[in-house]
């Protein structure tokens, strides 16, 4: 049995729409002509809710300004308010990735609002006369404006509850390090014994590059929150009351509780990429730091027997069909291919950004598309990482100890001491005989027992590396 | 109501299973530990089936090797039927982006085949003394040969279908380009005027372009059906029967109808992600001329009356909620974006790939996700372009036409006649006045009226481009 | 005739040096482990002055810690200040793609240094029992904490004349601005004719864009200016003076002029590279920016008779061989081709950023000479266009006009006063006949002609986009 | 005292031009206008023969059609033969990253061929009248197809050195597979623990992957051969003889070796820059196999004593300043970084791909840069690795031997005659005592010793891997 339709038109012609859809024409031709990812918009909650806001600012300054009749005005608001709690997101259904520059997201929320405002007071879906998608919905903006400004508030959004997992995978980073602060080891520099150090700067070290990328975070955001609402078709602001711009902008604010303000400059601001195209790149520092430190977390917990072996990470799942016992670093995994994910994303992001012509940036839902998803997939490996990996990971203490005193590179720290053509020759000894430098250098007699016992000693040996300013460095 | 479950267990402990899945413990674990994409491999069909072909070729192989009871054998190779025709698919439900190079994957499956073989010879689900999803189900197997085979089977499917999309796109594009076969027009190097051309030379080269991508991917295939199938762990084929490799492989390339072959190393086939890289750098290929096609189209289409206007593109929704009667080049727009998408995938293969380290590439899941994203957006980016927009393309004949005669760009054609200094003076005549290189040269006598229109027939012009074997270059 | 040399020997056993050679045994045997590029690091002047600038600093922290005799101390110094005032720089030849994590570089500079410091005090070459390149010129330090802090400060150098050379294409394009604000022209959204701009305001985009850029480099520069100084091996400061790192980074800050500071974390900030791939992205930035511009110019310059011919570049060469009269973009040309290297450049310092391992970053080098040349191509492509290009475009006032006046786009303005459906009819019947929407509005009697005169005035559709605080904005 | 000059001109104007230069009036516009690099395309000497050999080609082909007097060929004809002798490279004095699409680069061939054969035939330079740069020398050429042209034969030219090292490097891990042949060590996989192998095996492993990548170079070159020369300025051939084609590229081949042949379609390859990409993709996937390699060296050579201490790198340089004795992996450090350089000059080459618009790409001259640099810093790399790094590669053979009979992982080959159950309960118990499986197997009487030393025979263990095929694997 067919589906019962509406009928709708557009300038292509009369088009049939589900009875029971809160979207309109536009949305099904777009659904018609967008099939990429088989997925939809609803997949980015934040995105809809921005959207929304955007449309309940506007809506209000309409309002006020004395171009909407309260009564319209009233319904698309409580709608505007409906979506923004989560309601209706199934009725979002067009594909993120689509032409138009983002015309078909606009006209999708155009249209569910307008139908739901419509229901509100009481008509059914489609009287257009009453409350008409583009003549009230979209009153005084154009999708050159909306757009960008709802993808803003979107990124924001999403950055906000990322910058929270940082923090937490921070705070659990820096628990390890408190946990393991007296805990030698010898630190390595191009995979080769350096000099001692303690595994709590170790993780200290992961701590304080987290926190440093949550402020790079912030200062994206910052960009973000300049939007060319009012700018209308190209920043021109044509066929715009000369009083909307500020009052959108003003309620926008309110509504998102975020400092939304106004662009400097809008027809710049209507083209121009440049706040993605520098989320982005911090996004990517963001994932080229978790891999690092991955990376590490791989290294180091390599073995059991014929690795490193100096830490153990939890396991989490069995790690072989054909090898009993075996366990893999599957969590470290997992964030590092997020990494690389993140990082292919930001060349999309780039390369979109670069293909803007003139006046408008037509690929903004592919950068949109991209930017939301690595923001998603970040905080999803973060929360993976500070929950089901850090926490649990312990610390061979025994062989991290006797690595540090068998290393040859400990004759680095009696180098002030005996001198480099000395240390070098110990170096050599340590080597070939495979016996403790300490042990050596005592019998030499080169110094005694107890000056052993001092320079070698851990908090010698690992100084001060921790300043005050630590959480704001860059 | 808690949901009924049964218990499983495996190397962590005790674990609760909804009673009804087919899938167990394992795959239980992988959902809690990997929660990136919020979505699941059950996205990718080809991938689904690819595992239950190589799952059914090495039980084959078992079987003839007397490894495996026949009747235990007979109800995995029915589970696996079953699955290959797309039964089951919503129990394959771990993300496609996880820690452990693909095990959970190869686990899902294993628990999924297992139960449904179960259940065909009437015992309930999780009885894993009677079939056994690691001993049964992955017997002779390890995920680092079942894996990669059965990712490079799935690419190689999703490929041939992508074949089959640019096929078609060529087509179209070959089809206008003999409609527009007697429509000259300009030809232009570094966007300023250069020499004239026909409207369908420049069509055509839209579809030679398209069909040496084609044979490309052909060439990328080739080095996919190289599989490590018996190489077990890490290549060596500890536990495997020697004979297993051979047989398991024979049994492949008949279910699949694919000419996978065993590759001549084991050792490195399992390590190696060199078939990966090269299939994404001919993705890559395929997406810069998409793009730059795409880029064409928008371009020569620009207008309706401030750009070049040479074609018109089908409109297939409306373009501006603030702008009546604006049409954009939306699909072309899409493909575009594709484009950028897949460029951005190309750098995540390739950041996967190199990370690879020692005796297996860890990264493989985010290697796969990535290239049967690829593969899915293209192939859905080269249908639309060739359904909804290329068979809509019309031609402004009369500007054209137009263009050219009044173009400067004719005086190289009288450049062999009346040498290079004459024609810099006539061209910068033309320039100074507006007026045809043609008349002024009549005026000047350079040329009689007869010569002129010799020289400057279309089909003098235009020359011969196309050679025979066009559709062989490179 | 075989060069004349001297012998120095270290680790590995003797070697040849030329006699008059500043540099030493390490220099030479990094000479022959290197020959990558065709190229030495005397292609950077800035690194150069770096690395003395730190030998500076740090040899007069030890001279105030009494751990360097003042003659010794004021050889070096005084060897220093001839560097960094560009003596010299040809004995700067180790390759700046190196392995050894720059200890080539730093080994370089310390025998060049000691050499001439020995010089001034009246020593040959070589004797290094008087001034010694590692006991004396790189005392205190390691190449983990000199090397990354001469990089930073040589980015920053480079960085400052970047921000100039933008400085002075942002005037550039400011005053064509002015030259151009009287020009009405069709704004354009996905190629496809929208609304009425000024040429002025086009190119006053392009200035704020610029001075945006200009402004994120600015906050990339107070990161790398976070110093190690001090940490020597690992960061943890070990066999160095406790005043040591307060005291050389305050010399360095003076020498400078820059305000270095120490890190807050010397572990963090010595394996760290999140400033680099910050710095890189910006760059990118920069270009993607850059090449939009570009890409911008090309278009509107397109033509002169089949292209959209609303502005010209002033010719600088010859165009082609074959065409006589020809010319091309080329100036837009290469700064499209050097924002597509600095793209490139942005994924090689993204790769080698996130391979870093453990306590140390081993791949500074090539971030280094990434970053190094992205920075002088940028600067020179930007002083190209800024004196041979943008001083010189024109514009083709007449035809834009006529281009505005033909435009269906008008009827946007029109759409306030006669509404969307009227405005829509009219925009069709417009596209069939050609004619002026105004003359077609007039005759249908839906505005008068004084009516439509002031709506159609040029200041009434361009609005006013810019706001004062345009130069702030992201 | 100025320098002595002569006047030469175009369509620009008078310009004087170093009396002694053999290029004139285009080149030196070029070097005022391209001031990018700081370089010349002097620097790939493969492209200066290219060029001389295309000019060549054609001037014998002009000869033969009768379009050129025998003496001037014949004179054009030497200096040709000269330059590609390697004769008056100084000359090439344009920066390779120029707009112009190329023809600042064939101007300046044009100019020094045109002035060298003048100077055969005893003519003073300039005297353009008698052999003039445009006229007879670019005869029937345009830079759309002599640039291209030459730049492919050059690049094929640098592909096949290189070619040759990978082929050098393949024979010294060769060399070293054997000699660790009989050298039993633990496989990783996932940097855990899996089963043994050889050292041979390993490295072997190395060899095979850049074997194959061999392989994958030479079909690049294949694509590369197809020669658009004779399509002119668009590649419909306008003003071009209709046998010159033919005839051009055969004496191309028969000049350069290579199998040239003319392409398919002219006007599809005067645009098309998919060779270029797919070239590009191949080095990717040659510098992904070169890190990955790289990476295992370093990690395998970790150590001396808290590292995995497997091979020994030989020390070619001191390793630290700071630490005495310390060696580092610099010659593997530096292909990693050479590797992400050519990572990144496929980015820059893709965009510039993407970036080609209608009749004609306008960036190869950046693609050319691109690639011609990855080609030889790739060449530079493995030269350096085969001859300074892998033959001093020395194997700890005692601790290799240890580690595989303390690991946990020979519980794998015990599976198929105790079970898995019984293995995992031997893994653990492995794991908790520190003592080898073999020991507690015997005591457990799981197995006999005997049993026990037949399973656990090195040669039982690690399989055979090698199949005849290898060298021909993907």
């Amino acid at each position: 049995m067919a589906q019962a339709t509406r009928i709708e038109h557009d300038l292509i012609g009369d088009k049939e729409v589900p009875v029971g859809a809160y979207y309109g024409v536009h949305t099904v031709r777009a659904v018609e002509n967008f099939t990429i990812t088989g997925s939809t918009i609803a997949q980015f909650p934040e995105l809809i809710a921005a959207l929304a806001a955007v449309k309940q600012a506007a809506t209000r300054a309409n309002r006020d300004l004395g171009l909407l009749p309260p009564g319209i005005a009233g319904a698309i608001i409580d709608a505007c308010e409906e979506i923004r709690a989560g309601r209706l997101i199934e009725e979002f259904v067009v594909d993120p990735v689509q032409g138009g520059a983002g015309t078909s997201t606009n006209m999708n929320a155009n249209e569910v609002i307008a139908n739901r405002a419509l229901e509100i007071l009481g008509h059914p879906r489609g009287h257009y006369d009453v409350i008409h998608p583009l003549d009230h919905v979209n009153l005084g903006q154009s999708t050159n404006d909306v757009y960008p400004t709802a993808v803003r508030l979107a990124l924001v959004a999403s950055l906000r509850r990322l910058g929270d997992s940082l923090g937490a995978l921070a705070t659990a980073f820096t628990e390890k390090a408190a946990e393991f602060s007296d805990v030698l080891k010898m630190g390595r520099t191009q995979l080769q014994d350096a000099v001692p150090m303690t595994l709590g700067q170790e993780f200290s070290t992961y701590a304080v590059m987290i926190e440093e990328d949550r402020l790079r975070l912030t200062e994206a955001a910052a960009l973000l929150l300049e939007s060319n609402l009012g700018g209308t078709a190209i920043g021109t602001g044509i066929n715009g009351h000369p009083d909307y711009a500020e009052l959108a902008c003003a309620y926008l604010a309110d509504i998102s509780g975020e400092g939304v303000r106004p662009a400097g400059d809008f027809i710049e601001a209507t083209q121009d990429c440049g706040a993605f195209v520098q989320l982005s790149g911090v996004l990517k520092r963001v994932a080229v730091k978790l891999s690092k430190t991955c990376n590490d977390l791989r290294l180091t917990s390599s073995g059991p027997t014929a690795g490193l072996g100096e830490i153990n990470l939890p396991p989490v799942q069995a790690g072989s069909s054909i090898m009993p016992g075996k366990v893999n670093p599957v969590i470290p995994e997992v964030v590092n291919q997020v990494a690389f994910e993140v990082i292919g994303n930001d060349l999309t992001v780039t390369m979109a950004a670069e293909a803007g012509q003139l006046q408008l940036n037509a690929f903004e839902p592919v950068i949109a598309y991209s930017l939301l998803r690595s923001l998603a997939h970040l905080r999803a490996a973060c929360d993976t990482l500070a929950t089901r990996c850090v926490p649990g990971i312990t610390a061979n203490r025994e062989h991290l100890h006797d690595s540090v005193h068998r290393s040859v590179g400990l004759v680095t720290a009696l180098t002030p001491h005996i001198g480099y053509a000395a240390s070098t020759a110990l170096a050599r000894q340590a080597l070939a005989t495979g016996r403790p430098v300490k042990d050596l250098a005592a019998e030499a007699g080169l110094l005694s027992t107890d000056q052993l016992d001092t320079i070698l000693r851990a908090e010698n040996l690992t100084g001060h590396s921790a300043r005050p300013s630590a959480a704001a460095a860059p």
